[in-house]
């Protein structure tokens, strides 16, 4: 072991002072120095997997044409769950790293919901075998609250035979803050746990006091905060805010006037959850630094925010600067400012085919995972009395739902459906054959998705990933969730009785055995399907998957009821 | 353990949201935000060792009356010798820990080099005892080079069992760069040995490929720039640049320029070589932030770089931010530009005597190191022939020095002083007991001290700290070398036959068993005496007590012989 440390130092040593010739040398670009923010006209050698010269010329052993490229250090996309992109880890490598990132650090909060350790065990086999880095977080909080029924639960004991694998960083979105707040038990114990490591935060709109006991716990990083106000507050009170920019939840607009030159060492990106048809029409992390820029963050500060500074909040001491000695995580750009990735070079391979190729497979786990028995229509009914109903209000592209309190119309001592509102009605259906029937339904009602008619349910519904279902029409909400559970999870849109379009998710009930391509080819009947019956929503089937969160304000539901989330208290029918 | 933890994180969450009070509450004070630059009203409250509110307001069970005051992360010593303030560890603690240096990352090089392992655990166990928090890295050139006769010698074996200790941060300045661009096998080891460590780098005037190949070997800092240009080389291959400020190496005024709110994040503070002399009359780091803004550096640049920057940049993830759930090291200022430190706490303890009262003793090691047998004046007899005699040039304030080629008067065929182009004598005499009379002499001139009578001799020499002694009279120089032995090291001055003044060093002959305001006491009439003898620089006994230094270009001097620092080896006669 030492002795082959010895060689990889020797080689480098010897390539960095080109006695030897370089294994890889980009010849005649310009590096942009993250450092000073000049443009340095600069071959860079590489041995094996890190830089080992720069501001000089080399010869390689094989060379690439760097001429009129810009060479920045890789993307790291610093909180995201694998899931959202409904693919495999493998597949995802393969979709992401072309866009720049060489480091994605993920959370597999979703699949360990359903699956517990199992999951973990998953996401590290695979961060084992991708090209790019794929550091895995410890979902901290599976359940993320009693509120719901989860498939799995994950204490501070399940966490523990994971701390020490090399592909672990510490432990993810601390989501339950009123628990951290409440100091309860089994917070406590992981907080305890991994005192000193890395703790990821999650605290959207707490502020003040509330945000300082937070923050006393050891809690270090927001990817929550949707207005620079709330940004600033966090910055200065040293939480490094991670700006995202997923599918659903956008804050890169809100947030880019935060992002300067002088907050860039404190601030990074993060996608949290972003779709395959978003990747492929919109791009990833390149898409949030052009995006940045276009927005007048200055280039110099997008560049470190995507990878320096993630790379320190995240005590990835090795990578962010294109330098000798580090990490030979690299991107060749035709456009500073477009932020247009040529070519991608991951520990020193320049990224193509035969490399994703070469990639040992990890079986696919969690198959057969959804378990929930067949539903009617009259399993949608909605008993009830009084004036008015508390109604989920959607925020188009945002997590962060209203409560609105409505009249609605009764018939037969059932409050219905009312299209004149634009209110239809939204349903939680426990499946992780833990409940016995009639119980494991959660009801309620939903305004803003603009349906006119049928169904839309799905089996991913954070984060216990119990069936969501949201319709017009109950017959249709029942063809629609037991469509998910034959196909082993997944999409699907139902009209008139009949199934128009779906996507299986077999693995977990969360992710297709398809390629990301096919994925997105599904997605897109998937969403012509719901335009069909009239949802106005640019992402409707993450906008019903968020609909069950229970930690994002104001109003969720699962599959116990609607959940006052500001309370954090089930509200009594 | 684990419900010590839990109880320390409870007490956090309460005290931090105010709602019990806060152990500790700084009233009324300003906070400079080092994310923003802003200067924010606010309370600070400190539950144990860490901050747990800030931007509010706060009751406490010990209030301190902040008004009027600006409250800033405690500074970062990122590389110094504690040997060089020439008392113990504790002394040296009580002595610039009221300057606000928090935190002092120490490299134990003076005394390994004379007593090896058993230095680096009388520092370990010294750090486990002083307020501030010591550190310490392994010293990884002992000895320096092979051109000297050090007293141990320490290879990647011996420092391996230190590695895990809570208070080592990685590898000491890798000094050695000949060592390293040669892949020399000791170095070689221990480079294996801490790969993905902290690894300190010393490469003074190194540029080029030679500074790639340096870097490449995973070496991530330099104490050694001192010119802009250079900084900014080393700056833009990725090192972090610490900025040295020492009693002969001074770098700050050159260096200013180059520190600016977009390179702080790169850069830090350091003092190397600082006697008490200096800390009384100017200060420590406060210093160096008070004349850096002096010097035209932004506020927040000069602030960052002496706390957050430099915590990064080592790994320190706890410090370095006034903020909730960051370790409470913070100074009370009187004014943020001329850095006026007027309280200090330390992991939360407000620095007073009794705090340093509290601290358990370590025993002195290293009495009796001092071996070197008696001398006559005799033995600084210089033989040699030919026109031209290398000298050492002293360049005031520096520890580079030039050589200089002069044609010397002779007298019975020996080279002889010449007060009349200012050059005098010098000599190394092995002091650790390996060499055998009449070896272990290593003689020359130099030129620059102004000396017109007398001689001083110093037990302080780096690195292998042999006895160093400089004279314009031979007889004189004799006196001084055996007095130092007597004291069991020291600083001696002597003239017409006598000792005029000294200071006793008797650990390990580079420390004093005395206290830092009685060391200050006896460095005045030394100081005196030397200017007695017509020594016109400003630090005699630092710029004798680095004639010996070999990784320092140009001409050197050992117990060897004169070195040629530029072709790394010994000149023959």
């Amino acid at each position: 072991m030492n002795d082959r440390i010895q060689d990889d130092i020797a080689h480098a040593i010897d390539q960095g002072r080109g006695v030897a010739p370089a294994d890889l040398v980009i010849k005649g670009g310009r590096v942009l120095d993250l450092v000073t923010g000049g443009l340095i006209q600069s071959d860079v050698a590489i041995c094996r997997d890190r830089v080992v010269g720069t501001c000089g010329e080399y010869r390689g052993v094989r060379e690439i044409d760097g001429r009129g490229k810009i060479i920045v250090p890789g993307f790291i996309d610093t909180h995201l769950h694998v899931e959202s992109s409904l693919v495999t880890p493998h597949e995802f490598d393969r979709c992401v790293l072309p866009h720049g990132v060489t480091t994605a650090i993920c959370d597999p909060h979703e699949m360990a919901n359903v699956l517990g350790a199992e999951a973990l065990r998953y996401f590290l086999a695979c961060a084992d075998a991708t090209v790019m880095d794929l550091r895995v977080m410890l979902s901290s909080c599976v359940p993320a609250t009693e509120l719901e029924t989860s498939g799995a639960r994950l204490t501070a004991g399940d966490l523990g035979p994971f701390a020490g694998h090399a592909k672990v960083l510490g432990l993810a979105e601390f989501m339950n803050f009123p628990g951290v707040l409440g100091k309860d038990p089994g917070c406590m114990a992981k907080l305890a746990a991994f005192r000193g490591r890395h703790i990821d935060g999650h605290a959207p709109l707490l502020r003040g006091l509330g945000l300082n006991g937070y923050l006393a716990a050891g809690i270090r990083t927001d990817h929550e905060c949707t207005t620079p106000e709330e940004a600033l507050e966090k910055l200065t009170k040293g939480m490094t805010v991670l700006i995202r920019e997923g599918s659903v939840s956008k804050d890169l607009h809100a947030l880019a006037p935060v992002l300067t030159e002088t907050t860039a060492p404190f601030m990074a990106f993060c996608t949290d959850d972003r779709n395959p048809l978003d990747i492929a029409e919109e791009g990833h992390l390149d898409f949030m630094v052009r995006t940045a820029i276009r927005l007048g963050v200055p280039p110099l500060a997008a560049y470190r925010a995507a990878s320096w500074s993630a790379a320190r909040a995240f005590g990835l001491h090795d990578r962010g600067l294109v330098a000798p000695g580090w990490r030979a995580d690299l991107l060749l750009l035709d456009d500073l400012h477009a932020c247009r990735v040529s070519t991608v070079i991951s520990a020193g391979r320049p990224v193509d085919d035969a490399l994703f190729a070469a990639r040992p497979e990890v079986p696919a786990i969690g198959r057969r995972s959804v378990k929930a028995r067949r539903v009617a229509a009259d399993d949608f009914r909605t008993a009830g009395s009084g004036p008015s109903t508390p109604v989920i209000g959607i925020i188009p592209g945002k997590i962060i739902t209203l409560r609105i309190d409505l009249a609605l119309p009764y018939r037969n001592g059932e409050r219905c459906i009312d299209l004149a509102q634009d209110v239809i009605k939204v349903a939680v259906i426990e499946r992780h054959g833990k409940t016995v029937a009639p119980g494991g339904i959660g009801r309620g009602f939903v305004k803003g998705f603009g349906m006119r008619r049928g169904a839309i349910a799905s089996s991913v519904g954070h984060d216990s990933h119990n069936i969501t279902v949201v319709g017009a029409d109950e017959a249709d909400m029942a063809v629609a969730v037991n469509r998910v559970c034959e196909i082993e999870g997944g999409f699907v849109v139902a009209d008139g009785g009949r199934v128009l379009t779906e996507l299986a998710l077999p693995i977990a009930g969360l992710m297709s055995l398809l390629g990301h391509d096919e994925v997105r080819g599904a997605l897109l009947p998937l969403r012509a399907a719901a335009r069909s019956l009239g949802v106005v929503l640019a992402e409707p089937f993450l906008q019903v998957a968020f609909l069950p969160l229970p930690v994002i304000p104001h109003l969720k539901i699962t599959d116990k009821g609607l959940v006052d989330v500001d309370r954090f208290e089930l509200i009594a029918d």
